[in-house]
C-alpha cells in the first residue's frame, strides 16, 4: 500500500499564519437588527449619538427647580420663602428645567409651608443639581466605533442616543460536514454497537454559536468520495467557511484532499501539535476549508487554535485569550521535541502554592478536557516539563473554581465522586478535585504539601494494622488528623459467568489466565502482593503481573474489554460494568489532614457531608461498601 | 415636605449578605432539553454515563488488525505475509476490532503485495494501537456533577455517553417593571424632546440573559401608586426574582416601598455604595424583590453587585469574577469615607507600566461604563488614592485590548475619535486610548513616561511658535519624534443666530455676556489668554472666565445648554451642535512621539492611516480642519 504523501508537516505558526490570510477571504455582508437584539453583534460602521444625553437641560435630584437669583441671602437664621409655581416647581430626577429657572434644590433642603408655599434655608449657585445637555455624550460623538462586540451596556447607550437599530456584520456562516463510516449520528439513527457516536459536529455547533458564527451543521456523510463531494457542491457556496470532520487522517476512505484539490487548494496538511496533528488548511471554492481531524480532543484543539481566530478575524475581532496561572508540575513531564503539545492538567492551591497534574495525554479522552482545569503548552523546542518546574497553564474554569477546590491525592475510590458532587450542592460550592495516584502518593503529596487530603488504605503486613504504621513511617512529626470514610471490599474482578472458573487467587497462575495489576504504591497492590505472600504464590507465575492499571475502574474495563481475565479491585467497580466479583478482603479506607487545614470552611463541609445519611446512603446503594463508622474521627498516636 | 425616613443605610458587605439569604427564596423547577439546546444551562442533577466510550475494543490507527501472536518474529530480513481476510483485516481508526485479532499495525508499516496478501517487517505487540473499552469514560462513570453550567465540550460527553437529553434547572424567571413618568419607551411611544428615554430595562434584560435567567419584561409603568401595585400583582406570581426599575429614590412619586410592605418587607433600602445608593433589597409575596435606582450606572452597579449573584446562586453557580489587573493612578483621586465607590477608569499600559485615568463619576454617565477599560473599587475605609498609589482594577475588556492599546495623552480633538476607529478597522485591530487632559497635561504624561504620544497644540506667545518651544523647555533632552495632525481653527462658539450679538473677543466683557472657558493648561486656554494679552483685555472683566469645561464639546455643550453665551473651541464641536462660530485663530495641532516607540507596529500603523486618504477626507467632512500637511514628520531640532 502506497504511503500517503503529506505536505511537509508545518509549525502550529505557521499554519496560524496561514489561516489568518485565509480568514481574508471572509468577507461578511451587513444587516440591520433591533438593538435589543444586537447584544453579542459586532458593529459595521462607527455609530454616532443622533440625540444629546440628557437632551436638555434636567434636575439631576428630587426637589425644587428655582431661579438661582432669588434664592442669594438665604440661611438658617433669615430663611427665604418662595411661591410655589411662580418662584419654585417641585421637579423629580430626569424631568426638564422650567423655563426661567437655572437651579435645584434638594428635595430633603425644602420645607414646605402649606400647599402653595415653600421655605429654603440656604442659597442655591446657579446650575446647582442640573445636569448640562450631554453630560453622558452629545449628539454627532463617536458611541461606538466600528468593529465592536456590542455588550447590554452599549444597548443603553445606543437607545439613549436614539438609535432603535443598528447596523452589525452578518455572522459568519460555518458549514460543518461530518464524515466517517465508522460513525452514526445520535439523533439519526438507533445506536448500533458496533459504531461510534458522532459528536464532533455538535460540539463544534456550539463552539461557533459561542464564537458568533451561523453552524450550518450538514447530516453526516459516509466516507465516500461521490456522498462527500456532493454534499460539498450542495451548500459551499451558501457559506463563507466549512469544516470538513474527520476527513484529514491517513484512513484509506480519506478522500479530503483530492476533493477540495478539483475546486481548491490544500495549503497546510499536517500540524506539528499534539493532539491535532492531521488538522488540514485549505481554500475550497475561494473559501477557507478546515479538516478537522476526528479525535476528540484533536477537534477542539484544531477548532481553537485554528478556526476560532479565524472566525474573530472576520469580524474584525481579536479571539480573547484565556486568563493565565502559573503551576509547578508534581513530577517530571517528557513530551515529544518538535511537537507542540497541549497537556490537559488538574491543578490545585495549597497553602499559597499552586500545583498541576497531568490527565491522560489521549486524543480520543475528551474527558481530559471537560475534566481539565487548564492546559499547558509545552513549545516544540521543549522536551517538557521537569519535576517541580513552574509553567503558565492557561486555565479552562473560572479562577475560583480552581484555586478554591479542595484537593485529594491518593487513592482511587467510587464514592469521591459522590462526595464530590454532594460538596456541589452546598452554597457556596465547595470544589472537590481528586487525583488518583494510589495511597502511597498520597502519602508524599501531604509530605511535600501539595495536597489539603490524602485519601489512603495501606495495610501493614507485619501488623495486619490498615494506615497507622505508614504515617508513623512517613509523616512523623507532622501534625495530623485522620477522618474514617469507609469500609470496602476489594476481590477479584472477572467476567460475568466465570468463564475461566476462577476461584481464588490461586488460580491466578493457571495457564491461559491473564491477570491486570495495579500500580506499584497503591493500597491494593499493597493488598495484592501481601496476600500473594501469605499464600506463598509467586508473582512471577502470575502472566500479566507487570501490567499495571491507576484505578478501580481501569481494571474492571480490562476485564470487560476481555483484555485481561481477572484483577483486584473493589465491588463496586465490578458492579458498574456487570462483572463477577470473588470477595478477599474487607479494607478501611481513611482521610488524613494536615491540622492547619482542618478548621478550614471547606473540610469542614466536607466532613459533615461525609457523616450525612445522604451520602451513606447513596455510598450503600453501590455495594460493596460498610459506612458502620464512616465519619469517624480516628485518633493517630503520636 | 417630610424627609422620607430610609432604614440605617447598610453597607454594601451586609446587603450582599442579606441578598444571600434572599436568594435562597428562589427554587427552581427542572426541565429536560435536547442535548445540542443545553450549552450554558446548568445540570440539574449528576449525570451518569450510560455506554462507555469506546463502547468496544476498537483501532486506535488506520492499518490492519491482527492476532500479535501470528506477527512475532517479523523483521525488516525476514518479513511475515498475511492472507487478507483471514489473518490480517484493513481496520479504520474507530472502527470495532474483527474476533481473533488483539492488535493495529499502522498502515505506514504494512507493504501490500497483491489484493490478497500484504506484507509486515515488525511483529505487533497485544494490544498494540488498541484503545480498551472506556479509555475516555466507563458506564456508570459520573461525568458531570449536579450544577454546573454545560460547556459545548460537556455536550460531546453527553452525547457519547448515551445521553440524547438532560435533565437542567428552569431558567429563573425575572420581572423587569421600568416605572417613571419622566421616562418614556423607545419603541412604544413617539420620541418627545421633554422625555428622557427608558433604557435601564432593556440593558438589564441583556444582562439577565447572559446571566442564564429569563428577562420578562413589562411595559414602562407611570409613577402611580395604583398602577405600580397592578402590574406588580399581575405578574409577580409567575416569576422568580423582581426587578423594580427606578422606583428606589426619594422623589415625590416613590411607592415602591410602601406597595413591597402591603405584601412582604422592605429588608435594606439604601446602600453606601456610590453609584447606587438608592437600591433597595426586600421580599414581595415570598419572593426577593429588589429597587434598582434610575441613574443607568446606579441600576447596572446595583444589578452586578446585588442581582446577579442572586441568579447565579438561585442557579447553585458562583458568580465569576472579573479578571484583575494593577495600576496606577496617575493623580491623587479623593473619595468620600464610609461609601464603597466604584471609579470607573481608563488604563494603558507604557514600558512595564500600567496607569490608570478616571472616568466622569456620575451616576448618570452610563458612558463612563462602556468607556471603561475597567472598575476600581474604592473601600468605605479610604478616602481615596494618592497620586502614584497602585491599586487593583477590574477589568471591564479583554486584558488584551487594555493592554495593546496605543496611550495617548494631552489635547482633545473630534478626529482623534475618527482616527480610533480607522485604526480598528486594521486587522490586528490597533485599540487606540485617547485621554484629554489638556496639551500641557500631555507634555507631563510624556516626561513621566505614561503615555506612547502627546497631542499638543501649544502656543508660545514670544516666538508665535507652536508646540517647539514647549518641547525645549520641558522635554529637553528626550528623544522624540513628531507628526503633524491637523491645522485647525479656533474660534467663539455662540448660540445659532449670534442672540446676544458678540463680534468678537472684546464683546465678552460686555454685562450680561457669560463665558464659559477651558482648563488651565490645556492649548485653548493658552491661546485664550495670549489672545486678551494681545488685545489687553483684563480677564476679571470676563464673567465665567472661571468656569472651565475639559473639552471642545464640554464648552459647545455648555453654549448650547444656555448655561454660557461663548466659549473657545474648534468649529467643528461648533458644527455638531448646530451652533454659530466666530473665527479667531488657525493652530497646529502635533502628535509627539518618544523615539522608543517610534518603530513599534501600532505607532507605524497609526501613522500610515493618518496619512490615508480616507482620514483626510473624513476630516475634510467635519470642517475647520486644514490637512494639506497632514502626517507629515516635523524636525525638533536638538
Amino acid at each position: 500500500m502506497k504511503r500517503r504523501i503529506y505536505l511537509k508537516k508545518k509549525s502550529l505558526e505557521e499554519a496560524k499564519a496561514i489561516s489568518s490570510v485565509l480568514a481574508t477571504l471572509i468577507r461578511l455582508g451587513t444587516e440591520t437588527v433591533q438593538v435589543p437584539q444586537s447584544i453579542g453583534r459586532v458593529t459595521a460602521e462607527p455609530i454616532f449619538a443622533k440625540i444629546s444625553s440628557p437632551p436638555y437641560l434636567c434636575a439631576a435630584m428630587d426637589g425644587i427647580a428655582v431661579a438661582s437669583k432669588i434664592t442669594f441671602g438665604a440661611t438658617d437664621e433669615s430663611p427665604k420663602i418662595l411661591t410655589l409655581g411662580k418662584e419654585a416647581f417641585f421637579i423629580n430626577t430626569g424631568n426638564p428645567l422650567p423655563s426661567g429657572t437655572d437651579a435645584v434644590i434638594m428635595i430633603e433642603e425644602v420645607y414646605q409651608i402649606d400647599s402653595q408655599r415653600v421655605e429654603i434655608r440656604e442659597s442655591a449657585y446657579p446650575w446647582q443639581h442640573v445636569r448640562p445637555i450631554g453630560e453622558d455624550f452629545l449628539v454627532s460623538e463617536m458611541i461606538l466605533p466600528v468593529n465592536h462586540r456590542i455588550s447590554p451596556y452599549d444597548i443603553g447607550i445606543l437607545l439613549a442616543s436614539g438609535h432603535l437599530e443598528v447596523k452589525v456584520k452578518k455572522k459568519p456562516k460555518v458549514l460543518i460536514l461530518p464524515t466517517g463510516s465508522e460513525l452514526m449520528d445520535p439523533y439519526e439513527s438507533n445506536l448500533t454497537p458496533s459504531k461510534i457516536i458522532e459528536i464532533n459536529s455538535y460540539i463544534l455547533c456550539g463552539r461557533v454559536a459561542q464564537d458568533g458564527g451561523e453552524p450550518i451543521r450538514h447530516p453526516l456523510v459516509e466516507d465516500h468520495f461521490d456522498q462527500i463531494k456532493r454534499a460539498l457542491y450542495s451548500i459551499s457556496e451558501e457559506v463563507d467557511l466549512i469544516l470538513l470532520l474527520s476527513g484529514s487522517s491517513a484512513g484509506s476512505e480519506d478522500f479530503t484532499r483530492s476533493i477540495i484539490e478539483e475546486s481548491g487548494e490544500v495549503l497546510v496538511h499536517g500540524i506539528s501539535m499534539m493532539p491535532g496533528k492531521p488538522t488540514l488548511l485549505g481554500k475550497f471554492r475561494e473559501r477557507p476549508i478546515i479538516g478537522i481531524p476526528g479525535y476528540p480532543v484533536s477537534a477542539v484543539l484544531a477548532y481553537e487554535e485554528l478556526v476560532s481566530p479565524i472566525l474573530h478575524h472576520s469580524l474584525g475581532l481579536i479571539k480573547p485569550s484565556r486568563p493565565k496561572l502559573k503551576a509547578k508540575s508534581m513530577k517530571k513531564i517528557p513530551s515529544k521535541l518538535g511537537v507542540e503539545e497541549f497537556l490537559r492538567v488538574k491543578m490545585g492551591k495549597v497553602g499559597e502554592k499552586v500545583y498541576l497534574n497531568p490527565l491522560p495525554r489521549g486524543a480520543g479522552v475528551l474527558t481530559s478536557f471537560t475534566h481539565a482545569d487548564g492546559v499547558v503548552r509545552i513549545p516544540p523546542f521543549s522536551e517538557g516539563l521537569d519535576e517541580g518546574q513552574e509553567i503558565e497553564v492557561e486555565l479552562l474554569k473560572p479562577p475560583e473554581e480552581v484555586l478554591d477546590a479542595v484537593v485529594m491525592v491518593g487513592s482511587h475510590d467510587l464514592t469521591l465522586d459522590l462526595l464530590a458532587n454532594l460538596l456541589r450542592r452546598r452554597y457556596p460550592p465547595v470544589f472537590f478535585s481528586s487525583h488518583p495516584v494510589g495511597s502511597l502518593g498520597g502519602i508524599f503529596a501531604l509530605r511535600e504539601g501539595s495536597c489539603h487530603i490524602a485519601g489512603i488504605h495501606l495495610l501493614d503486613p507485619d501488623s495486619g494494622e490498615y494506615n497507622l504504621p505508614y504515617i508513623q513511617n512517613y509523616l512523623k512529626g507532622k501534625e495530623l488528623r485522620m477522618i474514617h470514610l469507609v469500609f470496602r471490599e476489594q476481590g477479584l474482578i472477572i467476567r460475568p459467568g466465570n468463564p475461566k472458573d476462577i476461584k481464588g487467587l490461586k488460580d491466578l497462575t493457571r495457564k491461559g489466565i491473564l491477570f491486570i495489576n495495579r500500580q506499584k504504591g497503591s493500597g491494593t497492590r499493597i493488598l495484592f502482593d501481601h496476600l500473594l505472600k501469605s499464600l506463598s504464590i509467586d508473582p512471577k507465575e502470575i502472566q500479566g503481573y507487570e501490567r499495571e492499571e491507576f484505578t478501580h475502574m481501569g481494571v474492571a474495563s480490562m476485564v470487560a474489554s476481555g483484555i485481561a481475565d481477572a484483577g483486584l479491585g473493589i465491588l463496586s467497580a465490578a458492579r458498574a460494568l456487570g462483572l463477577d466479583f470473588i470477595p478477599v478482603a474487607k479494607e478501611r479506607y481513611d482521610l488524613l489532614i494536615p491540622s492547619t487545614f482542618f478548621e478550614d470552611r471547606r473540610i469542614q463541609t466536607l466532613i459533615e457531608t461525609i457523616r450525612s445519611e445522604e451520602f451513606k446512603t447513596q455510598v450503600l446503594q453501590m455495594g460493596g461498601y460498610d459506612v458502620s463508622r464512616t465519619g469517624e474521627e480516628l485518633e493517630i498516636p503520636s
